[in-house]
């Protein structure tokens, strides 16, 4: 998606280890307007699936998920993060390990909102070592639900998250594939 | 607002200690169309205040956010919740006590996306003690911008929190006040 690629350009930050902050305009301050164009996007791109729910994880995805359900007219479940150990409740749970913070956590969604008649798309911010993904996509299948794809808004393709989820048979669509990142600061799209 | 109103009648549960759950439309499953209307609402409250930016707190306050945030056609910043004692870079912080989890807790925000010549409004899902509330007017301060107010979904007007916010002189809008709770399950508004 040139939007979101040019935005990366003109906005997007690159530090040493291959990390990319696109905060003023992704996954601190929003901009709005571009998530309405993101969700017209994953819109298009899943037009004949039949979506009947968004999951997203909390919570940078939340932003982007809502503004893409608007788009779908269906709900959002965010699935939350806890390190609770005892999860009280009917929840489905998955185990997701954070390499940007450095920490392994549980998701969970209550068992109320997710049914086995529901076709799932899945909503992410990012898509970098493909945990986060997994993990959701677990969720999904304890369910029964249908799980019909992963729409992201930024890949980074020089990590193995994508292969490892695509791998796994699930359809992936990242609007924007980072193929490479310079130590000047530039940012190469696949 | 009665939309609202009606939709916590309808699908609110009231658990034991003053606990209303509205986690099937409003904080785990979020219906996405109520929020537009509610984005609606807000924007129609808050018209004449020429907001320039929205500041929201993780996780459940940011859907509600970025629906408003449409109708208002300004960007959504979010507090993060962190509980890292040593807060790396340039940042505005403020403690936030939550009684829900019994726990406290640092939010943070770059200073990067608040400024002196903002005028922000605040939103949440939520307002019950008020100390989400307060911390986030503590960000706006620091950084020097101009507090508008603070546009709520559900208010618990029975705990002390609206009190003690509006006393500090901000505007308070809540679309939804709950004076009462009864064992049956009722719900009373103010």
């Amino acid at each position: 998606m040139q939007l979101l690629k040019d935005r990366i350009i003109k906005d997007g930050k690159v530090f040493p280890g291959n990390v990319l902050k696109v905060d003023s305009f992704l996954n601190h301050q929003m901009d709005v307007s571009l998530f309405c164009e993101m969700g017209k996007e994953f819109r298009r791109r899943f037009e004949n699936e039949q979506v009947t729910k968004i999951l997203t994880i909390e919570a940078s995805g939340i932003g982007i998920a809502c503004l893409a359900a608007m788009y779908f007219d269906v709900p959002v479940v965010f699935a939350k993060k806890t390190q609770t150990k005892n999860i009280a409740g009917d929840v489905y749970t998955s185990r997701v390990e954070s390499f940007t913070h450095g920490r392994i956590y549980d998701i969970i969604v209550s068992k109320e909102f997710l049914h086995k008649e529901d076709r799932v798309l899945l909503i992410d911010d990012f898509l970098a070592n493909g945990s986060a993904l997994l993990g959701l996509a677990s969720l999904v299948r304890d369910a029964g639900a249908t799980l019909v794809g992963a729409g992201i808004a930024v890949e980074k393709g020089f990590q193995t998250g994508g292969k490892i989820v695509r791998d796994t048979g699930l359809r992936v669509e990242s609007l924007a594939i980072v193929s490479s990142m310079g130590e000047d600061g530039s940012i190469s799209f696949a």
